[in-house]
C-alpha cells in the first residue's frame, strides 16, 4: 500500500425530510444564496423544501448553472453575491450546481486579477466562503469531495480545480429529491459512478485488498441498482442505494493508498468541451476503448475485476481479458449509453482536434504509470471510433 | 436504508515516516503534552521520533496510561495539564492512550463538578482541548472516531462517552510503529476490529448492499491479513492492510444508515472491568454465545456472513447458522483467543454479580431489536460457561 493523506470533514445528512435540517447547518445571521440549474427544483418541490428550510435567514437566489457549468455564468454570481454580501451558499442541484458552487465560493475569497487562472493557472486556493450542498441528482460525488470541473465555453476549455477549502460544510442527500429525474440523468449517473470507482481501480495491484474490495462493492452496488434505478425510479430504497453508492464512488475512501488513473475523464472532457456530449456518455465512449488499449499494463487488475464483478472465470488471459471488456461495454449499452464515437456522429477530424489542443496544453504523462502520451490518446480515441 | 448523518473530520496520515508530518498539522507555538502508555514506545523508537517531530514546540509529558485507562490516571494528567496550561495534546499508543485522551480534552474544557459525569450522567460534551494522535496498535478504531471507553478502577466501573469534539484533529497510521508489538495484541487486535464489524453487521437486513458489502470487505480483509499479521508482524503490507481494516472497522463508514448491536461490548465490557480479563478476549467469549442466543432474530444476516465470508452454503439453515458460529469460533481460537469463560477460570458467580450490576444499573432493552432484556444477558453468559 502507498503512503496516503485522508481528510474528508463534509457532513452527511441522508434520507427523507433531511432537507429541513439544513436550518441547524447554517451560522445563524447569514446571507445565503441559493445556486441552482434549470429549475427543476421548482417543479419537484425541493424548491419550496430548502425555501421552507431557510425560513429566518436573508435569502437570495442564483439560477441557470447550465450542465457543465460555465465559468461565464458563475462569474455573474460572484458579482450578485458580493453586491448582496452573500456569506453562505446553498447548492441546490447535480454535480454540475455543486461544481460551480465550488467555483463561486473560491471566487468570493480569490485575490487575484482573474479567477479563471484557479484552473489554468492552478493557482491556490486558499480560502473559500461557506457553502452546503442539496443534492438532486446522485452521479459524480461532488457533494462529498472538493473537486470541481468548470467550462470557460468562449475558449471550448474545460478544466479541474480542488482544494481543502472547498468541501461543502454538509450535504443533503434525500433519495425521494431523485424521484422525477429524466431517465437519460440516472442512467448517465450511473455510468459517471461506475467510470469514477474504476478509474481507482483498474491500474495495478499494490497489495491494498481492502481497497479494492470496497471497490469492488461500489461497483457490484452499481451493476445490481443502477438498471433498477432506471428501471422504477421511484422505488425509495433503489434510489437511496443508488446514491449512497455514487456518493461514496468519490470521496476519496477507495482512493486512499492506490494508484489512479483520471485519463479517460480528462480525455473525454474534451468530447463534451468540443460537442456537448454529455459527461457520462463521454465516459463510455473513451474507457473501453482505453482498457482494450492498455489491457496488458492493467492486466492483473482487469482480470480481478472480470472476475467478482462480471464472473468472467474461464478461457485463456486474452479471452478474459475481452470478455471483461465487453460486459463492461455492455453494461454501458444497458444503460442506453453508446459506446462509439460514431454513435454521436463525431469522426476522426475531432481526434485530430482533441490532439493538436493537447499539443497546445502540453499534456503527457496520463494514466497511472504516466505512460500516455499525446500519440496513445490518439490511439484510444481511434480505437473508440 | 435508514436516515442517517454521517460525519468524520480526522485527517489520516497514513504510512512509513509520516510522524514526521505531525509538526505542519499542530498549531504554531502550542504547548503540546504527550501522552502515552506502559513505555514500550520508548523502546521501538517510535518515542524519538515523536520528539524530533516536535522539536520547536514546548512539549510536556504523561506516561502511564494502562489498557482500559484508568479514570483515576487520567484525572492527574488533566491537573498536570491544566498547572502547565497545555494547549494540545498528542496521544501516542493504542486505544487505550486514545481513549484516555479523549477524556482528558474533554475533562480539560469541562466545566461541571466532577468529569466523571461525563459518562456516569451523559453529560454532554460541549468543547474540548484538540489533540492528535499517533496510532501504534491497530484495534479500537479509536484513532478515527469520537468515543472513548474509560474505567473507573475503585468502583470497577466502565462506561463511555463520545461526542463531536472529541475527534482527533490528525491520526497517524505508520505499519512500522507496530513491528514489535507482542503476538498476543496483535491477535486482540485482530478479534477487536473483527468483532466491532460484526457487531455493526450481525443484524437484521434493511436493504444496504453497500454497507454490508463495506462490512463483509473489511471482514475478508481481517480474515486473511490478521493470521498473517500474527505470524510476521514485520511484514509492512500485512500490518498495513490490518492496520487500515482495524480503522475502518470503526470510524463510522458501515454503520451509517444500518441497525447495530453493541450488545456484545456492553457486556463484555463487565468481565474486564470485574477480572481484567483483555477486552478482545471478553468478545471472543460474548459474541458466540450471544450469536447463537439470537440466531433465529438475526438469522438473515448470520447466513448472508456465513456464506460470503465463509462459505457456508450447504445444509439445512439450522446446520448453516451453527456452521456459522462454529467458523467464528475458530477464527477467535485460530487467533489463540479462548472463547469460554471457563477458559478464564470464570463460573457462574461472575454472572451473578454482572446481572446484579446490570439491574442496579437498570439495564434494558440491548440489542439491535433492544429485545435483549438482563434475563437474556444471563442466558447469554450461561451460554458462555
Amino acid at each position: 500500500m502507498n503512503n496516503f493523506t485522508f481528510y474528508n470533514p463534509v457532513k452527511i445528512l441522508f434520507g427523507k425530510g433531511q432537507i429541513s435540517a439544513i436550518s441547524k447547518e447554517i451560522p445563524a445571521g447569514a446571507h445565503v444564496m441559493v445556486t441552482y440549474g434549470g429549475g427543476s427544483i421548482k417543479q419537484n418541490g425541493v424548491y419550496d423544501q430548502v425555501m421552507e428550510a431557510l425560513k429566518g435567514f436573508q435569502v437570495s437566489e442564483f439560477g441557470g448553472i447550465e450542465p457543465n457549468p460555465h465559468y461565464e455564468t458563475l462569474m455573474k454570481a460572484v458579482a450578485l453575491a458580493k453586491e448582496k454580501k452573500v456569506d453562505f451558499f446553498l447548492a441546490v442541484g447535480g454535480g454540475s450546481v455543486i461544481d460551480g458552487t465550488k467555483f463561486i465560493v473560491a471566487a468570493m475569497a480569490y485575490e487575484g486579477e482573474d479567477p479563471w487562472d484557479i484552473m489554468a493557472k492552478r493557482e491556490p486556493v486558499t480560502r473559500a466562503a461557506p457553502f452546503g450542498a442539496v443534492l438532486t441528482l446522485p452521479a459524480t460525488g461532488s457533494e462529498m469531495n472538493s473537486g470541481a470541473v468548470i467550462n470557460r465555453v468562449s475558449i471550448k476549455e474545460k478544466l479541474s480545480f480542488g482544494s481543502p477549502h472547498t468541501f461543502p460544510k454538509f450535504s443533503v442527500l434525500d433519495p425521494e429529491t431523485t424521484f422525477t429525474l429524466p431517465v437519460r440523468q440516472i442512467s448517465n449517473g450511473v455510468a459517471d459512478a461506475f467510470s469514477h470507482v474504476l478509474e481507482q481501480y483498474l491500474t495495478y495491484p499494490v497489495n491494498a485488498p481492502l481497497q479494492d474490495r470496497f471497490a469492488e462493492a461500489i461497483l457490484l452496488t452499481l451493476k445490481e441498482e443502477g438498471p433498477k434505478a432506471v428501471q422504477n425510479p421511484q422505488d425509495y430504497d433503489t434510489m437511496a442505494n443508488f446514491m449512497w453508492a455514487a456518493t461514496m464512488a468519490l470521496n476519496g475512501v477507495i482512493r486512499v493508498g492506490v494508484p489512479t488513473d483520471w485519463a479517460t475523464h480528462y480525455i473525454a472532457h474534451e468530447l463534451t468541451a468540443l460537442h456537448g456530449i454529455d459527461h457520462a456518455r463521454t465516459l463510455g465512449i473513451v474507457f473501453p476503448a482505453l482498457l482494450r488499449y492498455k489491457s496488458e499494463t492493467k492486466k492483473e487488475k482487469l482480470l480481478q475485476y472480470g472476475e467478482r464483478i462480471w464472473n468472467v472465470t474461464s478461457g485463456t488471459e486474452d479471452e478474459r481479458l475481452e470478455a471483461t471488456i465487453q460486459a463492461t461495454i455492455a453494461f454501458f449499452e444497458s444503460l442506453d449509453i453508446k459506446t462509439r464515437l460514431s454513435d454521436y456522429e463525431v469522426g476522426e477530424d475531432t481526434i485530430h482536434t482533441i490532439i493538436s489542443r493537447f499539443e497546445q496544453r502540453g499534456v503527457k504523462d496520463l494514466g497511472e504509470r504516466a505512460d500516455i502520451q499525446i500519440q496513445d490518446v490518439k490511439e484510444i480515441l481511434l480505437l473508440s471510433l
